[in-house]
């Protein structure tokens, strides 16, 4: 045996006791890091469901007061402007609840419904940091914007086209391209919006309904046949009208999505509102700005029911009389009622707002009112 | 002044107290729990990123570990029998690392990704708890069950319906139904398996792919019209063969999914698997049954391209020259060619493993091995 050799056989046994020590300390490292990261788990699930309870009981005391103070003042036992005080107070103890970082141990009354469940299983889409649900929010805002732009910029593009270089005729694919965009924007809307409900946001049950008849809308358009030669002009009258109304819905969307933002911001320094709620489509307008918006919206959803009755009226004289064109026309008129009906009740729930807010009522309601 | 009258008045006093005293304790709660929320909240953060922290380290200190033993089996320096004892140990470090509680101390690797982010915006999927990964895991599995029934029995149904009661022509409104339900179920499949992905699951990213270019057919399919006579046996061919080729995917389906658990179950027994690895689609099957398998798999992707094939013939005779056809054709072959690569490569890992585990390789590999 040379010298090296024996040094070598020397080095490799060194190196292999050492091997060995190493893996064994990281096998008993891996079993400790087990052991505290259960203890870690266990520990603070028992300390975020002490806290829980503590938070659910505070909330329904809260609840408790509230409606004493209130049956107290109908009985005539308090004084309106004492009742008035006390309320704030309350609706600042259920916002420092609700909106601070003991929020996330307040337990979801809303579950992630049927939607959520059936595109994404069970999987939890509540983010427990409120930081992440801002950012939820802020990305939802910064998508509509989006979206807005495209929702006007494609139906545009269509019809110029049209005009200028289709000599009166669509083609089918760049029409059903924009109906397929349609499809995955209504659904994606209808995700996010689910999203936020399950994270605390307010958002009217309407205008998610609103997004699965768009979504249905969508779907059925796509199996409609765009005709071609002879009299495509009169044939393509359904596709010309609801691309004229895609316009006019971008314009309000843009409109919408401005207003909403400035009244929310406002809200929110007023604390009347909270960073997750979502003033979605017909409901918005700080004062002034409701003045301009709310006509237009009312213009808005007449011309929806206007075209909805155009569809039904072209596949009653028969010029097609295909089951696409009723669907579409029936689910354009429900989409309008809805519509109307909803920024209705708004309105109506703005002005009982302001007149309860003369009675000295609490203006906290306005967040228990579950818009049904 | 009568009696009652300054009882009710003593008594509006007292509550009129006794409640500004309840609202004002009431408050004082409401600060104490946020102070309680945000104190638990940062320690709980404290504490977690120092977990995280020795999780990360000693996961690398693993790898060292692993691949300084590997070097010193091909220096010579380490008899291959002792090599494997270590590599086994290290194996099972690195198994309670991954599978236990520290689990959810260790980083991502895998972002969101586009599909994700664009449908549901910047949320969190990313289960923390190991049973509701293991639940979203389940509810996966129970879905592709269920899934794979209707699989069977929509095309089934349609093919039955045309010979014995539409004449040999299909309808409209009954395929199209069935291309939106393929749309939103490949629709679901894909979100859910990019959200298994978040959650730590090994699922070959081309399964995925190869859901985005099945939703792309289906919904290509929706635009594509459902000739009627003359020739409706003739144009209609191409929707045939692919509700045959559906048929023979919804079996291919059902046993993959039965073998696939088995072999889940048996992995995870054997300590080889950890239980959010999805074995999906063609890449399956425990020793026996592969045998079976394969065959199965290399016969429904050679009568996927062949479908694919006939579609491109069909639009180059020109019996249909609508685009769909020629790019559902396109799409099959693709997906037929994406299956059979993957498939085959699936296999010469199984066998380089074999081997590997022969010369005293670690078999933890096969967990670091990445598919592309």
């Amino acid at each position: 045996m040379t010298d090296s050799a024996a040094t070598a056989a020397a080095d490799g046994e060194k190196s292999e006791n050492t091997v060995a020590e190493e893996v064994s300390r990281v096998v008993e490292s891996a079993k400790e890091l087990q052991d505290s990261a259960s203890a870690l788990i266990s520990r603070n699930a028992c300390e975020e469901d002490a806290l829980r309870q503590r938070v659910v009981s505070l909330d329904s005391t809260i609840r408790q007061i509230r409606s004493s103070v209130s049956s107290l003042v109908q009985h005539g036992n308090l004084d309106p402007k004492e009742a008035e005080k006390l309320e704030e107070e309350l609706y600042r103890a259920s916002n420092i609840l609700s909106e601070g970082d003991a929020a996330s141990f307040l337990p979801t009354k809303k579950s992630h419904g049927r939607f959520l469940s059936m595109f994404l299983g069970p999987i939890n889409v509540r983010a427990t940091r409120k930081d992440i649900k801002l950012k939820v929010k802020e990305e939802y805002n910064s998508f509509r914007d989006r979206t807005a732009c495209l929702f006007l910029f494609f139906p545009t593009l269509l019809l110029v086209l049209r005009s200028w270089i289709w000599g009166g005729c669509f083609p089918a694919l760049p029409v059903q391209l924009y109906q397929a965009w349609l499809l995955f924007l209504y659904t994606g809307l209808a995700l996010r919006e689910n999203i936020l409900r399950v994270n605390g946001s307010d958002i009217r049950p309407w205008w998610i309904y609103h997004h699965y008849f768009a979504m249905a809308m969508a779907l059925i358009s796509l199996t409609w046949e765009i005709e071609r030669e002879p009299d495509c002009a009169q044939k393509q009258k359904g596709v010309q009208l609801f691309l004229h109304w895609a316009i006019m819905q971008g314009v309000a969307m843009l409109l919408q999505n401005r207003y909403q933002r400035q009244r929310l911001y406002t809200r929110i320094a007023l604390g009347k509102a909270r960073r997750m709620d979502v003033v979605w489509g017909e409901t918005a307008g700080v004062k002034g700005q409701l003045l301009l918006l709310a006509p237009i919206l009312f213009v808005l959803q007449g011309f929806e029911a206007y075209v909805g009755m155009l569809l039904l009226k072209i596949a009653y004289v028969g010029v097609v009389s295909e089951w696409q064109v009723i669907t579409c026309g029936i689910l354009l008129i429900i989409m309008a009622f809805g519509n109307f009906a909803n920024t209705v009740q708004t309105l109506v729930t703005k002005s009982r707002f302001k007149a309860k807010r003369k009675k000295t009522k609490s203006m906290a309601e306005l967040n228990h009112e579950s818009p049904s």
